[in-house]
C-alpha cells in the first residue's frame, strides 16, 4: 500500500502534542510518560496545558530537554464536564492541543481525556480526510491471538463515535484499520473480520449483509469473512470491523467480564493464606489469565478519520501507556498511516462512482 | 399482572412434549431428564422420536409410567441439517412434537435440537400471539447476581430470532421478559433494563431512545433504564431487552470469555502437580469463577410470541439441565406466562391505538 506519493517523514522531524491536563493523574503521570519517551526517541513533544503544573513535575523526573517544549494553556476540560465546553472555551488544554495539531505546527495529537471533548476538539480543528462520512473510534484489546501474532492485541472500530452506519462506512472502517494494523505492527495484509450475528455472508440485514459483500470484492484488503461474538477473543483476524453500536457493547461486555474476572484474583489473593499459596503456585495461569484481560499495556486507541493521528488513552493511563501511545503516535506519522487511509477510500470512492455510472450507462 | 381471566392450569392436567431427538446425547438425555421428572412432578411428558430407541433407554431408567407417554416420529433433524427441512418433512421429532402443542394435546414444547428448526417448527405449527410481530429467542445468562436474587441468573431477549427491530418490538419483548420472571421466578415486578450504547435516556439512535422513552411511561413495567455491555455481568436487571443483533453479539461475547476462562481453569488442572494443589486450594475462589461462567445449570431458554411455551435447550444438554426445562416449562404453563404476555400486548397496542386516535384527532 505504500506507493511513491507515500508522505513518510523522519522521526527527528516529527512533533506529537500531548493533552497534559487530561486523564485521572494529569499532568503528573503525562509529565512522566513525556519525559521517558524524549529520553529513547527522537521525535519531539509539545507537553499542552497549566506552565507551572507541568514545570513542577518536569524539573522532577530525567528527560531530553531539547525534545520536550510546554506550551500553555490556562484551563483543562475535566471528566465530568461536559464535552462541548471545549467548544466554547478557547484556552482548554485539549483545545489548544489540537488546534496546534490543525494549524500543522504537531503531527498528531494525544490525550487521555474526557473521549467526546477529544473527538470535538479534533472534529473543530484538525481536517477530515476527504471522502470520509464518519469518525471512528477505535479500541485494542487482547485476545488468545489465535494468529500468531507478535503482540495478542486486535483493534476493533467503530465502538461508539456512531450508533449506526452504512455498509460503505463500515467499508471505510476496514480501510483505516488495515492503514493502523499495517503502519504500527508492519503487517503486510492485516486480516479484517466483520462482526455480525452469524458466519454465513448473508446474514445481519441489510446493512451487513452488503458489507460483507464489498469487502470480499476488494482486492486490497485481506477480508477473513463475518466473526461472531465468541470469536472476538480468539484474535482469529487483526481488525474487526463493526457498527458503533455493537462495537460499542461488544467491547465493553468484554471490559466488563475482564474486570469481573481480575476481581476474582483479587479477592482471591486478598483472602487468606491458602488462597494466596493457591494464586502463587497457579501464577503461570493467573498471568495468562491476566494477560488476556489487560488492556492498559497498550498506548492507547486511535481516533480515525482525520487527516492528522489522533490517539486517546485510557483514563487511567500509566506512564508506560503514555510513553507508549506517543511512540505508536510518531510511528503512525513516521509510516503516514493518514495518508494511507485517504488514498484507500480516495481510490475506493473513485471506484464506487466509476461503478455507479457504469450502471447508469447500463440502464 | 394475575387477573381474573387468568388461565392457570393445575399441574396434574399439564402435558409437555419433549423432542427426544434433538440435542448431541439423543434420545439418552431427553430420556434420562423426563425419567428424573416423572418421578417428582405431577404433569405429564410426551417423548417424541424413534419409538424403539426411546424404549430401550426408557426400560434402563426409573421412573414413573402413568407420566410418560412415547408418540413415535421416524425421522428427525440433525444438527448440520437445514432448519426448512422441518417444513418439507412430516415426519421429524421436533415437527411433530409442535404439531401435538399446536393442535392443544400438549401444553408446552421443549427441544434442544436445531435452533431454526426449532423455531419454525413452532412457527409452523402454534399459534402466534395476537399482536406479537415479532418472536424472540432468549437467553438465561449468570451474572454477579448484585439484585441478591435467589438465583444469578438474567434473562437476555431478542438474542438472534431477528436482526433489527423497531421501538415498538423491544416494548413487546420487555412484555414477554416480565411475564417469564414473573412465573418463573415470582419476582413480582422484574427489573427490565435496555441495552444500550449509554446511560443517558437520549442515546442509541432513534428506536433505543424511543424504546426507552416507551418503557418509562408503562406502569406496569419496573424499567431500570439503559444498561451498557460492561453491566450485563453485574446482574442489575432480571430483564434485558435488545435489538436481536446486539443481543446476540453481546450474549456470544459472554460466552466466548466464559469458555476461555475455563480453558484456563481446565489447563490449570492438568498442568502438574504444583497447579493443581493451586486450584485445590483455590476451590471456592474458582467456584465463584466457575458459577459465573455456568450456562448449563439452567434448563433451557424461552423462545417468545406463541400462544404455548417453546423452551429450547442447549445440545449439550445434560439429564439435570432437560430435568430443569421440563419442570420450567411446566410452571410457565401453571401460571399462564403466554396468558399474560398475551394481555400486556393487548393492552399497550390498545393503548397504543387510542394514542394514534388522539394524535390524529389533534392534527
Amino acid at each position: 500500500m505504500n506507493d511513491n506519493i507515500s508522505n513518510r517523514k523522519e522521526y527527528k522531524d516529527i512533533v506529537v502534542a500531548l493533552d497534559a491536563m487530561g486523564g485521572d493523574h494529569s499532568p503528573k503521570i503525562a509529565v512522566q510518560g513525556a519525559c521517558k519517551a524524549s529520553l529513547n526517541n527522537d521525535f519531539k513533544i509539545f507537553l499542552v496545558g497549566d506552565k507551572a503544573e507541568i514545570k513542577k513535575y518536569l524539573d522532577k523526573y530525567k528527560h531530553d530537554e531539547d525534545k520536550i517544549q510546554i506550551v500553555h494553556a490556562s484551563d483543562q476540560i475535566r471528566m465530568g464536564d461536559h464535552p462541548k465546553d471545549v467548544l466554547r472555551n478557547p484556552n482548554t488544554s485539549i483545545g489548544i492541543a489540537a488546534k496546534i495539531v490543525g494549524d500543522g505546527k504537531a503531527d498528531a495529537l494525544i490525550s487521555a481525556g474526557n473521549t467526546g471533548a477529544v473527538i470535538l476538539a479534533a472534529t473543530k480543528n484538525i481536517d477530515r480526510i476527504v471522502g470520509v462520512r464518519r469518525t471512528a473510534l477505535a479500541t485494542i484489546y487482547p485476545t488468545h491471538n489465535l494468529q500468531k501474532r507478535k503482540d495478542i492485541f486486535s483493534l476493533i472500530l467503530d465502538v461508539g463515535a456512531n450508533v449506526h452506519n452504512t455498509s460503505h462506512e463500515i467499508v471505510h472502517f476496514a480501510f483505516m484499520g488495515n492503514a493502523y494494523v499495517q503502519a504500527i505492527k508492519g503487517i503486510e495484509s492485516p486480516t479484517i473480520g466483520l462482526l455480525n450475528i452469524g458466519s454465513e455472508e448473508y446474514k445481519g440485514g441489510e446493512v451487513l449483509s452488503r458489507a460483507n459483500k464489498i469487502l470480499r470484492s476488494i482486492p486490497n484488503i485481506n477480508f477473513f469473512g463475518n466473526v461472531e461474538g465468541n470469536d472476538l477473543m480468539k484474535g482469529l483476524v487483526d481488525v474487526v470491523v463493526t457498527e458503533g453500536i455493537t462495537g460499542n457493547i461488544a467491547i465493553k461486555t468484554i471490559e466488563g467480564m475482564a474486570g469481573s474476572m481480575k476481581k476474582v484474583g483479587k479477592i482471591a489473593f486478598k483472602h487468606n493464606v491458602l488462597w494466596k499459596m493457591g494464586m502463587v503456585m497457579l501464577a503461570a495461569g493467573i498471568k495468562k489469565l491476566q494477560d488476556i484481560t489487560d488492556f492498559e499495556t497498550y498506548g492507547g486507541a486511535p481516533v480515525f478519520g482525520f487527516e492528522k493521528t489522533v490517539i486517546k488513552c485510557h483514563g487511567r493511563s500509566t506512564e508506560k501507556s503514555i510513553n507508549n501511545a506517543l511512540v505508536l503516535a510518531a510511528k503512525s506519522v513516521h509510516e503516514d498511516m493518514s495518508g494511507t487511509i485517504s488514498r484507500s477510500i480516495a481510490n475506493y470512492e473513485h471506484r464506487s462512482g466509476l461503478e455507479e455510472i457504469g450502471r447508469e450507462v447500463n440502464y
